[in-house]
């Protein structure tokens, strides 16, 4: 990454959504992130690229995947790293995101990372701290890394991901992963159909210019991509909580049902997985898996996207706007 | 930071409370610490002064800034820094502080930041191990560094503290920051006053050498700074917790009262606010507060803290008087 | 340790329990311990030995001492270390130790550290993973490191451990210490003696090739070392629990007691103690105590271990078995 200035220079100073990503931003970044994948691959997997920025890691909802994936590509740039969980934070003297978010700024990190139950958490710090925000995760409404590491999984397996098929399967409603997966497919060039009992999928996600699908037949009908979503019956109440054993035989990934889709179409999950539930283990670990991948480029894409965010060549901008009171 | 030698040899290996420090102790590291805040506004935030030292933060209270601010000084000083949490540590297990204490220094470390719920945790700390030992808050006996900020802040803003009117306001009681504070000012020279209910103030409080005021408006009066307590209800018992609207009428920082201060006098207050309850929200962000600039001072005294009790021209003295028994 | 590579070459990729190990292979660490001792007690006590290396601490259970020493080993051998709580994880969210694992494992650590109430759990994920692994603790059944830390703190005391007479005292039935031990002394042609309450001994202890003790009299007698275990009281039901003041009595190790063993006998403790219970606090902090030794030996074996198994000698072998399924 030490000619990282010889890229075009990405022109925003926050990660927030896909929704402000221009196709031309979003390959940018995947162009980022193929180059960091060797990074990881090496012995000694460290660049000095951010030596010396401050990252915060700041996460109001549990998470192995995202944080340790943001941790580690911070370090691997060579950034200092500071995880706030909530559990050991002032949040639980009553505290205001706002007021914690504002001390950490006074503390002058270069990036702050969020992941917050509420949807346009990420997007309200941007509008008050000094320092470049990333989205990583903000209630149902966006999870921006989580679909370019999906997009990076695609796109080096297939190829350009326009007139690509895919079908994003389950708990649509819950899913953050699923609106940025839209959007962003969308923006490429795919085709996205969703499938989803009627219970699990937004009103008006038509309007997203999206296929809804009844069955997993007729979703997954010649794709080349099926993307699985965790069902997320901690977000369910009572009545609404399908029962396993049925979701699984009717919406959940196995043998027969995938035969529907191409023969070398891609299984993809963001984890974690319940293993028998939206998915059968034999999928999971199967041949057309590309789950650890993800797992992998998720990696890649968030060293990305601290590099471009934090790009030396509009370094002293975002300060001259901090502090400006809540 | 580069020129650190070149300053006076700070005398002592510990920093256990301002009670310890006389006025030339209190100068020379506020003095280090106005060197130290320019490294925190670089975008290579980083000194190689204490590379390969090891920094252990074992915090038995929750704290966000505290814990945060010390982590990030170690860091931007080069130090290789644990944190310690109580809640994943030995401690549930039974073992005692000196037997947590005594292990972690036979790990070798150089500096050990402590918070205990306990009135002299620190200071017994200090006579076990073999390392330098900071004091982050001992129960309501001292807090030393924020203390060492608080000055900090006030000193940039209004030059020396000598002849200053200073009124701290609120939950004295229960308050280490207070009573540090008291100390500090008096050995600087300020004029010290406080502000509270009779239940919130200590007894024999006036021995302290500071004025007792029992209304705002006399306390305030052509006050240079204005410093408003946490309302710590949670130390509190049932029939002495003050009910927060009658508390905010007479106790409570707003617009009203603060007119009875200087036209430019510096608003602040320690951190996690309780909006509406010691402070009304217009003022935590008006024109006069300073508590996102005390939070940026806090990392440069902590820095400068550790710089000094680290300071390599008594390096290896400490050692020799390791594991004199318990 | 900058000239490891003249070492020779450690045999194993992980380091899974004492059972694997040669007497060649146990000497070889230890030899490259002794070493690494050295580095800690330096001013900078940082290598370079494993910069850019990825090292995962994956604690299923609570630990002070055995992370604290992981994460300072790796720390000062320049790695990138990264802390796993369970607490914080997707096991909450049900996710199995497998997938866990097999997540960290896309993010490409160099080494996994597992903590877990399983026996076997570390023998499990050394199957899955392409990384090393070492087990710190797995049920009831071994702790490697914390035997040759023992091992390795004797050894400076007393030189070769053959001939030596080791008596183990206390719950051997929970210990995975004691198990460690007894296999790496007998390895190294100790004497093994254990003593404890028959509730306390595990069926066929004989078999391991160790001496029982019914009496602390009996199994002290003119012993050169004397291993107390902590009293595991929240691994016991309801009426198998001793009683604290009869179980001290007969096996909680004072001075009358310890008379019957060596005049320069070693009293060592893993930690954390119950003073009072399994030994008096004069012994603990006594003379012929090691416990603080034991402690600072085991950031040496640490860094010895992890230096071993990431040999740059077969730096590449490892990926290429990598994500053999599940």
């Amino acid at each position: 990454m030490t000619d990282a200035s010889s890229l075009p220079l990405y022109p925003h100073r926050h990660l927030l959504g896909i929704r402000d990503l221009s196709p031309a931003d979003i390959e940018l970044l995947l162009d980022r992130a193929d180059r960091a994948v060797a990074i990881s691959r090496q012995p000694e997997k460290k660049t000095s690229t951010l030596r010396g920025r401050t990252q915060i890691n700041l996460f109001y909802e549990a998470s192995t995947r995202t944080q340790s994936s943001f941790e580690l590509a911070g370090k691997r740039l060579g950034a200092d790293v500071m995880n706030m969980s909530v559990a050991s934070s002032s949040v639980k003297k009553g505290e205001t995101l706002i007021d914690t978010a504002m001390t950490l700024n006074a503390m002058r990190p270069d990036i702050l990372i969020i992941r917050h139950q509420s949807a346009g958490a990420a997007a309200l710090l941007a509008q008050k701290v000094g320092c470049s925000v990333v989205n990583a995760g903000d209630g149902a409404h966006e999870h921006p890394t989580q679909a370019l590491l999906d997009a990076l999984t695609i796109r080096r397996a297939k190829g350009p991901l326009s007139k690509l098929i895919v079908a994003i399967c389950g708990d649509i409603l819950h899913s953050r992963v699923a609106r940025s997966n839209i959007m962003l497919l969308n923006a490429l060039g795919a085709q996205v159909r969703v499938v989803a009992p009627s219970t699990l999928l937004p009103a008006g996600i038509e309007k997203m210019g999206v296929i809804v699908c009844r069955s997993m037949a007729e979703g997954l009908k010649d794709a080349d991509v099926v993307m699985m979503l965790r069902l997320q019956r901690e977000r369910m109440e009572g009545a609404f909580v399908p029962s396993v054993r049925e979701y699984f035989r009717y919406f959940g990934l196995d043998a027969e049902k995938l035969k529907a889709a191409k023969g070398d179409a891609l299984v993809m999950h963001p984890g974690p997985m319940n293993r028998g539930v939206e998915i059968a283990s034999e999928i999971a670990d199967g041949p057309q898996s590309v789950i650890q991948e993800q797992v992998e480029m998720g990696v890649a894409v968030r060293m990305a996207v601290m590099e471009a965010l934090l790009d030396p060549r509009r370094n002293q901008e975002g300060r001259n706007q901090e502090g400006r009171g809540a």
